[in-house]
């Protein structure tokens, strides 16, 4: 099998973490000025390595193997949150980019734009897959400080440049390596995750209306007090959701907003964003019912409440062959320190995965970090995570077709 | 007894209710154009009554009897609440100027400024009372638009000019008129209310402290989720405060932030603000002792929880006497139409009332409405309320000292 170059790997990594370093993570948000030096430093690794660099009219960065035969494509994303860890999406480019080098041929390799949400949802992966239409560009802004997706594009110099689109057949299977974001490796002792599923995100916004009111003058008995209301739906949730939830959901209440806002005020408008996640379609339906018996339950009282659903995305499965292609390579690495579960995030894998066979694969977390600038990840478990990925990735490419 | 000209007090408050006019309320924050208009308006209303008119140095207006008498003083607020009723502070203001003139001699009127809050907390009657210090008035600024108080001063040309402050001795008592803001003398079919106290409001900020963590990656067990202590602790004072409050206590969460506020992020700081009030001291002191030890059990749990005061007033007590000479007047205008009350919202009385004898008088709110430009109450009413109000007054002073 071919043998990756660990000082290598971790190199480019470190190389990679000085764009926009931020303390010992990265700021390098989609389109910013460090977001396109990193562009173009791994356009010409990617020519280093005898791959054809590309970058398409949404942003997508590609490394083109010559040669005839079957193609693997592999990546993740090279934008990062706003000041956050030096690993998430830059691991899983470094790691496809030294399957290719080290497997010589049949190695595609794939930056996709925008992964982190700065304008808009896997825009670049989408646009790929063929889902993302000239009218959501059009609309799309950054969700910070309001720049049209237009003209970052623009400002970039992709105006003009087309955007390239996957053609049925032209890969055997889309490999993507990440961190896992979360503590499960660390905690069970394991090295590498190998992800049979990526969650379905059940995005909500429950919005209550009551009256507004003094809160000196207006008595216990009279108020109608949608903060109030709001509490105590999301206390009822807290108390249900574990009897409906399987061992691995998670459900959280990201923001809690009360109109006027104000310590003298009683609550007129109250509105929380609420989540669920899973990968099981059955568990997913089971939530969402509970929410919508709770929902109307609460709004048997004094206030009313309402449902909206933001987004109901499904759960994407990876696919098992190519998982055990990784379990072969993880065994033969690190003995029992592997695991097959779920990814709790969303990645770009879950839209390559509508138009080929998917796989992705987690190297650990240190504490189950991510999102922040201390995310890490220990040179040893890097090191053998590059290794296993590019084995399974040579696995796949020279199976019979 | 002296009687009040009805049209003249009603034609009063429909044109004060011209300066900052929006939609059937007023817009008119303390200093703003509309604001000094009104409160120049009023100085030559005071002029025409025969009052010697004066501004301070703090924006506070005075009508000073002239006479060598003893004296009364009565008022309230020019200034309104952003987007607000008609009522709230210009009721008072008209109904003091009515009992002036009706009464002719010995009674001076004063409108506080900003008993709204707009800068401060009560820093008209706190500065009358000797109870501001220049150090906070050079500290103040707009709570909206963040202009120092200082400059708003310097504005509207009070920057030079000096703070009246009361002489002890100088008045017999203080009354002030107010609408009820609450539905307690509407929905019991009562015209009058006299206060016998206006309640303390003890006002805390709630600050929860876990670790902000990525809401697909993070287990349940795993979390410390700041938003969900601090709605399980809310949930517990929703269910607890009933068994520890006193049949007028009111108590407020009226505001929620979680931090950093994002549908995908378990929160790692949540804070609310939350208030009770109530005019029995004991009852305070309860209710406190009961959020203390909520606050220490939700403290044992996975996130940090503390509570830090932002203000303890104590309840201020009206005269007994005082309130006999409105309920007298009351009895013979409205027989059985009045009922004795705590008010739950702050007045300047409470200050004026630990430097002089201090009495308020409410008048029915129609559906219990204030702080909004609905804010109402039937001609019948006010009408009823001036002659009730001009007669305790009257009466205050015509008694042996």
């Amino acid at each position: 099998m071919a043998l990756i170059d660990s000082h290598r790997v971790l190199a480019d990594l470190r190389q990679l973490a000085r764009f926009g370093a931020y303390k010992t993570g990265v700021h390098r948000p989609t389109f910013s000025d460090d977001d396109i030096t990193a562009r173009h430093w791994f356009l010409t690794r990617l020519e280093e390595a005898g791959l054809k660099p590309k970058i398409d009219g949404i942003g997508n960065v590609y490394g083109l193997s010559r040669g005839e035969g079957p193609k693997i494509l592999s990546g993740s994303h090279l934008e990062s949150q706003n000041h956050a860890g030096w690993l998430d999406g830059a691991l899983g480019m470094i790691f496809a980019l030294e399957a290719a080098r080290a497997i010589g041929e049949g190695v595609d390799v794939v930056a996709f734009a925008d992964e982190e949400g700065h304008f808009g949802s896997f825009i670049g992966s989408r646009s790929f897959t063929g889902l993302l239409e000239e009218e959501e560009i059009d609309r799309l802004k950054n969700r910070y400080d309001g720049t049209p997706l237009r003209d970052a594009l623009a400002r970039v110099g992709l105006a003009d440049v087309e955007r390239r689109r996957v053609v049925p057949g032209q890969y055997r299977a889309f490999f993507e390596a990440h961190i896992e974001q979360g503590d499960t490796l660390e905690t069970g002792g394991r090295k590498i995750g190998i992800v049979n599923a990526i969650v379905a995100i059940w995005q909500y916004r429950i919005v209550v209306e009551g009256e507004q009111n003094h809160a000196g003058t207006t008595s216990m008995a009279r108020r109608r007090d949608a903060g109030l209301a709001l509490v105590r739906l999301l206390g009822e949730i807290d108390r249900r959701f574990p009897d409906f939830a399987g061992p691995r959901t998670v459900w959280t209440t990201g923001k809690i907003a009360l109109e006027p806002g104000a310590p003298s005020i009683v609550p007129g408008r109250a509105e929380a964003f609420f989540q669920f996640r899973d990968a099981d379609q059955t568990v997913l339906d089971r939530l969402d019912g509970e929410l919508r018996r709770l929902v109307e339950d609460a709004d048997r009282g004094h206030c009313r409440v309402r449902l909206e659903v933001m987004g109901q995305s499904r759960p994407a499965k990876m696919n098992e062959r190519l998982g055990a292609y990784i379990e072969e390579a993880a065994e033969r690495h690190a003995p029992g320190g592997w695991l097959v579960m779920p990814s709790g995030a969303g990645h770009d894998a879950q839209y390559l995965a509508r138009v080929m066979p998917g796989a992705m694969m987690f190297v650990p977390s240190i504490g189950g970090i991510s999102h922040h600038w201390t995310e890490n990840t220990s040179d040893e478990d890097i090191v053998l995570g590059a290794q296993v990925f590019c084995d399974a990735i040579e696995a796949a490419l020279r199976a019979s077709a």
